[in-house]
């Protein structure tokens, strides 16, 4: 039976656990079993950790098992294999906040993915503690929130940033050149749900004006890092990095010019692989299914 | 059960055939069954084609089946699947002929990284048109045989490398940088089994000297391109490409010595992937499992 | 003397003809004596055809002589080397035609670095066959002018098009994937000012559909190449090229997202080394003095 | 008058001085004066440090004075300039030593290169503090010394180093995975003529075992830099950096294998560049005209 035609619901199961044999048989036999059809499947196995990862993206139109029932029975069976597992439909489509302050080149950057449909996922607010952006976002027809920052108000400004991401239901928070450190608070409340652009090839340069250390240390070569925020500054998980060749001719405006380019699109990969749900974490690490 | 120790023996499966429903969890069901643990799991859809492609990678330490069982076994399985499969064990290795002319720098590569550990996989003879190489391959003690090109006599030439092929049972051709274009007869006997290096991003600049054709059209790239040998000259199925950056600085020459480095890596990557049992073909295409 | 702040007027001379002796030496000196103050030269010397390019790029705040003054000097001083020149003031900036159908992603790329002052240049216009981008020039506050094509009235079209260029004084027309083939007219009208992008490596992939070409080749890597428009299609003299990696994985709609991305980056690359008047054409190639 | 022959001796001027006007005709005039063809001429003005940069490549066939006159008339030229310069003939070729462990694919990409006429030096010498890679040094006749390293006398092993570098007469000091900590004293010995390689992207992961630091990271590419030997360690001015991605799949082997692939390539281009004379120090950093 040749499928050639276009399934029309598809799921994602992002399983984990400590490495054993059989894992593989048994969850695509389960899958089988139940009438999924299975378009992709990746594994890892760290062999130092122990630990081992799937990323399965299966077809649903012939199953025999609704969404919801699927995930009830998955339970019992991730249990027994000791795994944890997440299960995510072809709908709803994740929701999206974009934080930004006034730079503007990676917010447009995601704007223009998500009408071109390349995101699998709704961009549902934007907000910034600046005006900056505000007429951009209505050319896009995305609401904006400005949500200014005002010394010894942080407090309260990130209260008011809190409620606004609950009452969007937001899945997924993206800063997009923000310029602001969030605090613990935010972090634990989207903890692996915030991933930030940091315009460096970390580990190295982390912190403040990394164009500027980048000159000063004569390097050859600027980078980009897309990672998971985590409550110590520029250190969470990687997901994506990239990096882009400069020469003692560069100037710090000419590195922030190659940076924009490198930037947006480093952020707009680690957003895309989020939104597939082809990103694990273990540790300080990322698994990263592409 | 965590697998924390190597295992010592492995064996990779390779299948190609229609796509339906259930080939992963019957293939890997059954591997499952006979006590297999799999380390590697990859498998590609062409919807277009309808065509379904696996790579497994398992340890057979802990199965019921020694490798030839398994082979016999697998024959039925995957006749019932409507699928062709390729079983290769951990060993022996696969044996290497390079064909090689007067340049060195591709053939030092594959003796370099074959002594460092890089290849799975044993260079058994070097052969050439000339005796140009003859002191590094005893360098590296590997056999060297010189096949001089008469002309007129090409016939008898190729009668004498396929003698000298059959001999060593060699199951795999790599030219690296072999100036002679192979007849039918030769290509015919080894059907994707002959790798070759040709220097330009192809389809670009086939044929003959690619560097004086990228000058002469200006290109800002130029590359190198590893294939399958068939028997359409430069027009066998990719395996590997990549490209260096140039400027209207660069002469022919200059060409030349970057051109060295890129071949060198683009067919030692292509070597290497074929080496792991990584490369399927279809149409004139392949699919890499890296 | 340390020159410290920036040199208010600038002036950017382009030269070319055939080699000897002392040509670096002779208008250096000339400008030296006049006061300018060299801030970038390079040169090129093509010694299969004999050629000598040159660009210098000088402060003119101190000089004995008016932009207009200059000009006139240097053309009995270039006559007598035997040499073509081109000299650009710092001002008035190049004025810029953008042509574009339906997809937007190359027009809102250079719309963005003209309002990032990335360029040298400014966007005096844009043209189109369909109504598509109108809303994004009006967020630009850029004018726009919809020619509609119909067929057997090409002739009528180009006139309209021809038109409004000259009114416009437009000094680089720039094909942001205009799917419209020019005629003879208007190429002759703007000789070596017309910069197009083309979604190949070229010369592999020329004409329509390059995508589906390289998808049907099975190669690695995808590119796009901006070049100067000539009366042989995608044959023109190329400015910049650059590749992005693919695999079997990816279909022609993958292809067109990482295409879209690379598209933008090669020919905004294109027109700001056009508009830093960084580029110079003999034969049908480019130096480029990046 | 068209320079289609090559010039049989040609000359490299490097200079550095406050910049100031006149700079590019003053010099560029005395030697056309002289006879001088310029062949190459490249400047670099850094203006926060007020600092002029040049290097002039020229042929001197046709030249009025000797080489040795040359640099005397160039001497208060320059002084009256306030210029430091160097001046370097065709001839002798700079005279290089390699120091090596027992990791031999940066040493033999080195020989490989010189054999080809890549290189514009002599490697004069192989020292190694093991008895490795000798064979080596032997099939491609270049003179081996090894000078083992034996706890609590470094000292000593150093002054045989310098004792035999000053035997040589060399140039260039050439780290090629050289595992051991050169002492201030033969870092002072050689200002600015030790180049090293060291396996990762600089600043990031300095000192032991970057390959591991780089896996516990996380890290989606590791790199390699070239930098000049200060005593500061693995923070002299950078030369040449480039870095290869990875994934979560690769282990340290494959950082370590696909590693060597850079760091021979990164080297071999620093050594390249150092050997043409295109690379200028100043602060921390460097200048490089390629």
């Amino acid at each position: 039976m040749v499928t050639r035609s276009a399934p029309r619901r598809t799921a994602v199961l992002l399983a984990r656990g400590a490495d054993r044999k059989g894992l593989v048989a048994t969850i695509t036999g389960f899958l089988y079993g139940h009438g999924a059809n299975i378009l992709h499947a990746d594994q890892h196995i760290d062999p130092l950790a122990g630990m081992f990862f799937q990323r399965i993206e299966f077809a649903m139109d012939e199953m025999d098992l609704a969404f919801t029932a699927l995930r009830d029975q998955l339970g019992p069976l991730m249990t027994d294999l000791n795994m944890d597992f997440e299960l995510f439909g072809h709908e709803p489509l994740p929701r999206l906040a974009v934080l930004v302050s006034k730079l503007e080149h990676c917010l447009i950057d995601l704007l223009l993915r998500a009408r071109a449909g390349e995101l699998r996922g709704h961009i549902v607010v934007v907000a910034s503690n600046h005006e900056t952006v505000r007429p951009l976002t209505e050319l896009f027809s995305v609401p904006f929130v400005c949500l200014p920052v005002t010394p010894g108000l942080r407090e309260e400004q990130e209260g008011k940033l809190l409620t606004m991401l609950a009452a969007e239901r937001v899945d997924l928070v993206v800063l997009a050149r923000y310029m602001q450190i969030l605090s613990a608070r935010v972090v634990q409340a989207y903890p692996l749900r915030i991933i930030n652009i940091h315009h460096s090839f970390l580990p190295a340069f982390p912190g403040a004006r990394p164009y500027h250390q980048a000159v000063e240390h004569g390097v050859k070569l600027v980078g980009a890092t897309s990672h998971f925020v985590t409550e110590a500054l520029d250190e969470g998980p990687i997901i994506e990095q990239d990096v882009v060749r400069v020469t003692h001719r560069d100037t710090v405006e000419d590195l922030q010019r190659k940076g924009r380019d490198l930037e947006r699109l480093v952020l707009a990969r680690a957003v895309r692989l989020w939104l597939e749900r082809r990103v694990l974490c273990y540790g300080n690490k990322t698994v990263v299914f592409d």
